[in-house]
């Protein structure tokens, strides 16, 4: 952030008045841009024994495996918002069950949160983002080949809890990967 | 928003190209400025049959009632948010414990978080953006008195979960109320 997004004068970085940590400050018009982290909202879509994954169309990791989510917008729930990317990603209507995940992922700002969802029917299709869409059972999930680890600490929560007969909500957070890796969702 | 934060030229409010909904678009160095729901993060601290209540030094709601929250910094996760704001509403140090209500305000683009928490020791104290801090037993807390609805609705589930003597995680949603009331947070 470089220019007031009220006024367009140019943005000092400072401690505000009554505040301990540095922001974005106008002293044009006194506006302070606060920043917070983002939500990113999906589902474990289920079907029978079956889970549901998107193979992505877009970058970051274009080709690999997630569960269908994506940032929260404004004016929905994280349920409805859960709800539309998974019809976005993968043309499925879901029953939208509980809270299954929240997984805090600081180093990019974000908060990944992840319901249970029923499958209505079968009539999915890969949406503009995904370039297939398909259902896996446990044997099956390409662990290697999925795109963010919030999604594959997710499934691995699923598979653990339904193996017990029990479903949770399970608060996680992930650290920055020790090595470099593509920027992007994690 | 009237002008790109990135370079400062004039914002055209449109659909960009293969998205369904409008945004703040630059069209001089192409950014689009996309926005999101902002979590807020807090507490119930308990000590024994107690919670500890703040009362608000600051508006929205100066002098009206709170448990310890405030909007999520980037960096932390929602557990360290709701410790940080405990410490800094109350000077109270808690052990933070599970995920209890997760409560979307979507017409005020927020989604509340509130976890459970023991608190360690009595020597809390007004924080700069409360008047007063104090342990409430149930049949005390100031109900008509409370800043806001997320906060009355974790107070009635928390009593209502004690009572039953299983705590629970809960995942609800706040509708605009239908009277104007005061702007910020509900």
């Amino acid at each position: 952030m470089r220019f007031c997004s009220h006024c367009g004068h140019p943005i000092t970085v400072r401690i505000p008045d009554g505040d301990n940590r540095t922001r974005a400050c106008c002293d044009a018009c006194g506006t302070i841009h606060y920043v917070n982290p983002r939500p990113v909202v999906g589902t474990v879509p289920v079907w029978g024994e079956q889970v549901l994954l998107c193979r992505r169309a877009i970058e970051p990791r274009y080709g690999k495996w997630t569960l269908p989510a994506g940032f929260m917008e404004v004016g929905e729930t994280t349920r409805e918002g859960a709800l539309r990317e998974t019809l976005e990603e993968a043309c499925a209507r879901v029953a939208v069950g509980p809270l299954f995940t929240m997984i805090d992922v600081p180093y990019i700002e974000q908060v990944h949160v992840f319901f249970r969802a029923e499958l209505i029917d079968l009539d999915f299709a890969p949406g503009e983002e995904s370039l297939e869409v398909r259902l896996f059972r446990e044997a099956e999930i390409p662990w290697q080949e999925l795109a963010f680890r919030t999604v594959a600490q997710t499934l691995r929560l699923f598979f653990a809890d339904r193996a017990r007969g029990a479903f949770g909500t399970h608060v996680h957070s992930i650290d920055a990967p020790t090595k470099p890796v593509q920027a992007g969702r994690s």
